[in-house]
């Protein structure tokens, strides 16, 4: 299975990246329910990916039949951070009036698309890292998974460390194992093996000792909104990544399909931030890790303001 | 036991800290063998704790005899970053002229003051906080673990919280998670959910987003080594906590005896940094969560610069 999500023999099947690293499987999803909860758990995650399981979700209830509209809505809901699912589902919704295939075709199109777009956006992304870099080979710093992963395929922060490669421009990756549900160890070193670009894995609170060490000179980070004045909503710790490249001078750019855009915010204040389980924090693989019964705070993701960024890059380029 | 470290029947005895939260047990240690693999795998841990590990360790190898200084050479080499384990092994080798009585008369000395310096550094550092944020009751956030089983008893960052919830003046505290070893989640929410004082765990990387949201009024962190100059060595993301806190103006203070300075030292980049095992990264309870064979990044500590520190704070007083 080449892409991350796809549609196949009437249903979705994803990539199943609660599985990975230990075992490649896939996953086939033939309700609504079964998609949700696949987005609830994040077998299926990352912004761009969800744009498409949104849109092929619509095609999956348009197919069953029934209050289609509100089987959608359901759908665009499932998590509220990422605005690309909310605008697959709009997307593929819009060709309703032209029957179930229409909105299959449509959804389709959103996945042909996507690939194309990541592509587009992470070339102009590597032009803008090369120009603010002037280091050779590139040591680069990513946080939690925005490859092929958290796309229907390519990526887009480590779409642009794939042209790089391409062109023998990456020394290596560090990698935030981004806690608490660990994309960064668990799927972005997964991509980087599969791809043969040097990495090493890190805690995300040494990130700030690599800079200070002089080993990073790019911080490269996908998005899951973002707003009208550039403010960025993305992982949980992406915020105080930006804090620190700031304070050493490192740049630190955001690549998203434009997709990603909502600009119907103003500012990053308005994006609604998910709150996640407890137990993402207190268990790991059924073994207490914190006291029972422990309170958490534990929000999926932060926003980071404008001012911290060096660049935004969409497929059209340099956002804002 | 009331202590995280003492003697009895002729042996060390320590509280486990691998086997917290799910299970409170104590460990015999008769050997110097079996005290450095306890201090590596970091059954006890914390800078003050491995002072008085450090001096009960020779005299555990001046009773049994054999070459004593080579022994506390090795006990002493057993971790790199908290000077206190070296300066807890010199204090108790220097009665060894007296015999080995005297040394371990030495030993339990040390861990007599160990309860009453935390107490006072932590009790001056309580003043620190209090001039430095007007809000009541105060909102805390902790990195690791500088409480009761860091020392050998009450603690140092988290002796502050204990000292202000006396006066019911704590309103709750964020506890760092702490990765890779979650002495946050595992111990730090540990002695908040006996003392009784409301908590809530978070992932490292929510830390920024939490100062942000206005959710923070003061940092306390413990320190492994103070140099000269201020700068302050402490368990990985310190830095980038300081480097957040900094960024939104929340008061940022250390606590730690006076045995953690080392004023042979001119600034943090003397600190030798402890590089620890890739499996910290790689592996949970045996589940990979990594690719197989991923490389890491993994260092146990970083250095926080002085100019970042609101305030050091010791037995003393304000350092510096």
């Amino acid at each position: 299975m080449r892409r991350t999500i796809d549609w196949a023999d009437d249903a979705i099947v994803i990539i199943d990246q609660c599985a990975l690293p230990a075992e490649f499987r896939t996953l086939t999803l033939r309700t609504a329910d079964e998609l949700i909860g696949a987005i609830r758990r994040l077998a299926v995650r990352g912004a761009p990916a969800l744009g498409a399981a949104g849109a092929l979700g619509v095609a999956l209830v348009a197919r069953a039949g029934g209050d289609v509209v509100a089987e959608a809505a359901r759908i665009a809901a499932a998590r509220p951070t990422a605005v690309n699912l909310s605008w697959g589902v709009e997307r593929a919704l819009a060709k309703l009036g032209d029957g179930a295939d229409a909105v299959l075709m449509e959804a389709l199109a959103v996945l042909d698309e996507d690939e194309e777009l990541n592509r587009t956006a992470s070339a102009h992304a590597a032009e803008v890292v090369l120009a603010a870099c002037p280091r050779r080979p590139l040591r680069l710093l990513s946080h939690c998974n925005a490859g092929s992963l958290a796309t229907v395929a390519w990526g887009s922060a480590l779409g642009v460390v794939w042209h790089l490669a391409e062109r023998e421009l990456v020394e290596s990756v560090l990698v935030d194992e981004t806690r608490p549900l660990l994309q960064g160890a668990r799927l972005t070193a997964w991509e980087l093996e599969r791809a043969g670009v040097p990495y090493r894995v890190q805690p995300d609170g040494a990130a700030a000792a690599a800079m200070a060490r002089g080993m990073v000179d790019c911080v490269l980070v996908g998005a899951d909104r973002i707003a009208a004045n550039g403010d960025v909503a993305n992982k949980i710790g992406t915020y105080g990544l930006a804090i620190a490249a700031a304070h050493h001078g490192v740049p630190f750019v955001v690549v998203a399909p434009s997709s990603t855009v909502d600009s119907s915010l103003a500012s990053g204040a308005e994006i609604v931030i998910e709150e996640r389980d407890a137990t993402e924090l207190t268990e790991f693989g059924g073994t207490a890790v914190a006291p029972a019964g422990a309170a958490v705070f534990n929000p999926a993701f932060d926003v980071t303001p404008a001012a911290l960024i060096t660049a935004v890059v969409t497929e059209h380029g340099r956002f804002g």
